[in-house]
């Protein structure tokens, strides 16, 4: 039977909306967000749209009407009084009332604020200034917006059945992953595909496909959208963003030698057990590391974002053996462009050496490689970053030198408080 | 939102019904019924299944009481008002009232006659007995439903997930056939895909495939049903039922060599133009050729059942040469056991000689081979076929020794007959 009131629903869109929900965003922004209006709330940043696939024109590929459409309709979200109930009410990471009343008020009121978009040379320049707290909430959303655009850009020209091939093909090749997946006794996963996801539905689809294949060994999604309507748990710690605009802050040499750390000492304070996880490559891993307090080598884990990931791991494990800490009850989470086989090959080398989660992104949520003529649907590089904070420039190095970004006179003066020498260089694709 | 109207409507079902109409059957059946419904309408007929594929045990597969439940069903299906009006509205093979009114009265009135079912060495014996034109409506359901058991059988133990994953592969691989095909520039195809079809929901799919991905090269089906709900051509002839039971009625050996050309005398008062196609193979194609009357060379056309089928065509091509037809004139409908590489080459030995069609069954509506563990859900080879008429045991030769059927001394006295000299046996998959 016609569902006519959905039909007649739907007529009524006046778009198609690709953002529904302001917690269809990852949840460490949350916690960091959380984080940054206790310390740093009133810090002025610019974030910025950035494309590192220099091939993908998304300016000629959408419609720049389109795109300020979805952008103020993602600004016209507000906090429902259900998404509201479950982050005050639920348990993450086994603990209640994880969003204090005075953030939730906050939040229950927030409307993004406004955005600049320009055409430049086949781009869109988005940028996005205000308030941290606001302006960083802004990441997740601008992306998934300008992906699933660009998706949505190659799909309006095919036809029905050649749609639901292609979506046959996708969902067989997810399904393929899963079966080797699980193949892997002891494996722990999450979903951290938001950002560069081919669309909302099939990130959905992709998590209940790990549901129904992995079963305990599928341990939540960075959504929280997508957890609350999965009933599942919402998983993340933290990100770059929080020592690149601690560092942009610092006063002087010596205060930016000990940014990094201070992020760290903030996030202790709030939180404990397995949100007690570094992210120590944001101005180079062994330095991170060699100049750490003591007090770092008793948190629970670390997470490997950047450079080559056995490598990072096994840092992380020499280091920890140095401090006198047991690498079996530590936790390394991988999460830098991760596909099955790099996932069989990680948990090979470090299984039973320590604890090993997988935070399994755009080769989850966006795997369309070679599914259309001309791959317009394969994934593309693209970041929304902090760039500036209260007028500075942010600076990023990471273990992979065609990560770097900054102005080139800051990068050098990271490079040099910092420590870092020659850096391996490695091709991005997602 | 939620369709209550249609969850509750299916809570209500006792069954889930795999035959839900008298129309979800082949044309030609129906041609057929009618032409026996005025030949013969008087002939007691047996019809029997038959599974060929004895490693397949459908009786350890398929429960009895589910197959009772379904040919119960099948049994108090009656003609609907819309299905009568299609039938008698509609043109078929560009002709009006097809059906003539005292046929269409008939079958307004009829319900299937009663089963016998027995369990016998992990085989279900299906039998039908009654009246030819009641009988013979028989075959397309019963098969339907055994497939159709099967497969249910198969699929109730997997996952929603799997199932998902299953008909992705499944679509994949039919549209990877479409695009293929499709590459052929005059190509006609018809569905002839019914009687052994994964299931009605899946033929149903497979046949908007084709409407999508071949367009004018695809010019109908043969399922009446599928036809009507997609307003695409019904199409078919005539099938080995008419001259078996024609010629197990015959009463001397010169009758029986008679009654081959008989049912097409018959056929031949009641239809022209593309219905005039010949089906030469029931006790052998070249003897059938050799005696045939001279009014059969005028005739449009000719199918191609068994037997290598380009040693068929050729046949047929020197045959009406030697009669003074123009072969390029004449059509050839190729329809045994087909699959995508076959049809690429015999569209290639024979476009441009003699206008060909394809009519493509198992391969297009059951092509689930390999697609789970142990090939559960492959095709087989069943077929329903009169076994008895007027108490006299039928016999059917075809071009392949191994789809011979009937008693030895039976068998022996046709090939006598019909000169039937030694045959090629090749295997059958479906």
């Amino acid at each position: 039977m016609v569902d006519i009131a959905t039909r007649v629903h739907n007529h009524n869109w006046r778009i198609d909306p690709i953002v529904r929900s302001l917690i269809d965003t990852d949840f460490y922004k949350l916690l960091m967000c959380q984080s940054v209006f206790r310390n740093k709330p009133d810090t002025s940043v610019t974030f910025s749209l950035i494309n590192r696939s220099k091939s993908v024109r998304l300016a000629e590929l959408i419609d720049e009407g389109e795109l300020r459409e979805q952008l103020d309709h993602v600004r016209s979200l507000s906090l429902s009084r259900g998404e509201s109930t479950w982050l005050r009410g639920n348990t993450f990471y086994g603990k209640r009332q994880m969003f204090r009343p005075d953030f939730m008020e906050w939040f229950e009121a927030l409307r993004l604020p406004d955005y600049h978009l320009e055409k430049r040379d086949g781009q869109y320049e988005l940028t996005f200034e205000g308030t941290w707290p606001e302006v960083m909430l802004w990441e997740i959303p601008a992306l998934a917006v300008l992906m699933e655009l660009r998706s949505r850009a190659f799909l309006k020209n095919m036809g029905k059945f050649e749609l639901e091939v292609l979506y046959a093909r996708a969902m067989a090749r997810v399904w393929e992953k899963v079966e080797r997946l699980r193949a892997l006794p002891a494996l722990k996963l999450a979903d951290f595909g938001t950002r560069r996801r081919h669309g909302f539905l099939w990130q959905d689809w992709c998590v209940q496909a790990l549901q129904e294949g992995l079963g305990d060994k599928f341990i939540g999604t960075s959504n929280c959208r997508i957890a609350m309507r999965r009933d599942i748990e919402a998983i993340g710690t933290n990100a770059h963003e929080l020592p690149m605009v601690y560092a942009a802050l610092a006063n002087n040499d010596a205060e930016l030698a000990q940014a990094p750390y201070q992020v760290l000492a903030d996030w202790h304070e709030e939180h404990d057990g397995n949100l007690r996880v570094m992210l120590p490559d944001t101005y180079g891993t062994a330095g991170f590391l060699k100049n750490a307090p003591d007090w770092l080598a008793s948190w629970t884990g670390i997470r490997i974002d950047s450079g080559d990931p056995a490598t990072g791991a096994e840092t992380a494990i020499q280091w920890w053996q140095e401090r006198g800490e047991d690498p079996s009850e530590k936790l390394v989470i991988f999460s830098d462009g991760l596909d099955v086989a790099e996932i069989e090959k990680l948990y090979a080398q470090f299984h039973g050496r320590v604890k090993v989660s997988f935070g399994w992104g755009t080769m989850l949520t966006n795997d369309f490689r070679g599914l259309v003529p001309g791959d317009g649907l394969a994934p593309f590089s693209m970041v929304c970053k902090a760039i500036s904070a209260n007028g500075r420039p942010t600076v990023k190095l990471s273990d992979n030198a065609n990560k770097a970004m900054g102005p080139a006179e800051e990068i050098a003066r990271y490079k040099r408080v910092f420590g870092v020498g020659e850096q391996q260089a490695a091709e991005i694709f997602v």
